[in-house]
């Protein structure tokens, strides 16, 4: 079983501000199982896609119904996206994506943050995704090849105190084996100049962000 | 001249979506010196604010018209808001206000949380305003009073990988001598449930914001 969603895709939803919701039936539509994180379950529902599971205290909207659901009291130490994230590490997915979790307060945001890098801090790969743009992390031993997308920037930026052995191709301002601190955003805003941009690193968290530019 | 500053307020402003130009008035008036950083100069003089100084490259807008400028090639090491505060903090400004710079792209949020940073690390103080949420960080061995705030949230966030020695008071979950990590945002949304919110920490980076709710 643990194997078997280890190659299944999950996708969380939370309450963010969201509007276009073609863009999340769309994604829901790549995924094998959608948890609703609380108000999240009204994104996915608008959307046309009803959650496979719905958890939080739903403290902010009504408990759907027609749709399997675990509540939680209101004071409890994870958030709804935690609750979720944890859920689904314990039956086995092992990659995911979080949505609506951007866009809105700046606190919420730097939560989803830190639950994208839980994560990676616990054998897990996930995407941070909005309509206008997405987010990973790339821990140090690792490379990625990022396919080039049109009118985004590629910003990069050390999410650990320092990262080491930093090396960008593939893009207007490349890097080879630089180092970055958390103090200085010195990888804000570069641009796909290849049809492929590889971010590797030797050592540390690094953030990935792609974004549209407006 | 240095001494003389250091007493003094300064005000930066960015390119990030801002439309309650009433808000951004009121902030510069309480500011002894204002710069507009690249886009940020349009916010100032719509709010009918001359900038003191115009820092950028300019290559989003055009230079304004009566107010130094200060214009640095588009391919450069720094964003614009890291020019502006590197220029003031040469002049011995270390007191400083960032607006305009969240609300927009992901990649500018976390640059604008990076250049706050840096700041903290850089000798000076400061915070990040928008009209309905505003940010600011704690190192360790400090402490910070928070007067309650009606219909905000208060969180706190390891920024640095861990912190320790976190007392929270005057919160609806307070902490005595806590740990957090950067992989789990446990302090996320709590609730002021006294006159005055007290902050202390014993080490680490400490990222606090207060947000609206709604």
């Amino acid at each position: 079983m643990m194997k078997l969603l280890a190659n299944k895709r999950c996708l969380i939803v939370g309450a963010a501000p969201l509007e276009d919701m073609g863009w999340l039936k769309a994604l829901a539509d790549r995924h094998d199982f959608c948890i609703g994180a609380d108000g999240g379950c009204r994104h996915l529902l608008r959307a046309g896609r009803s959650p496979d599971l719905a958890i939080g205290d739903f403290d902010s909207g009504t408990v759907p119904s027609g749709v399997p659901v675990y509540t939680y009291p209101v004071e409890k130490d994870d958030t709804d996206a935690m609750l979720a994230v944890k859920w689904a590490l314990e039956q086995g997915y092992r990659s995911f994506t979080l949505a609506g979790m951007v866009g809105g307060r700046l606190d919420h945001t730097v939560a989803a943050l830190q639950t994208l890098y839980y994560l990676f801090c616990h054998g897990a790969s996930g995407t941070l995704q909005a309509p206008d743009q997405w987010g990973t992390f790339l821990l140090g031993g690792g490379s990625l090849e990022l396919p080039r997308q049109e009118g985004c920037t590629l910003s990069v930026f050390a999410y650990s105190e320092q990262v080491r052995g930093l090396t960008l191709q593939g893009v207007q301002y490349p890097l080879e084996q630089g180092e970055l601190t958390n103090t200085f955003p010195l990888g804000v805003s570069n641009h796909f100049a290849a049809p492929t941009a590889r971010i590797s690193l030797a050592e540390g968290a690094l953030l990935i962000l792609v974004c549209q530019e407006y």
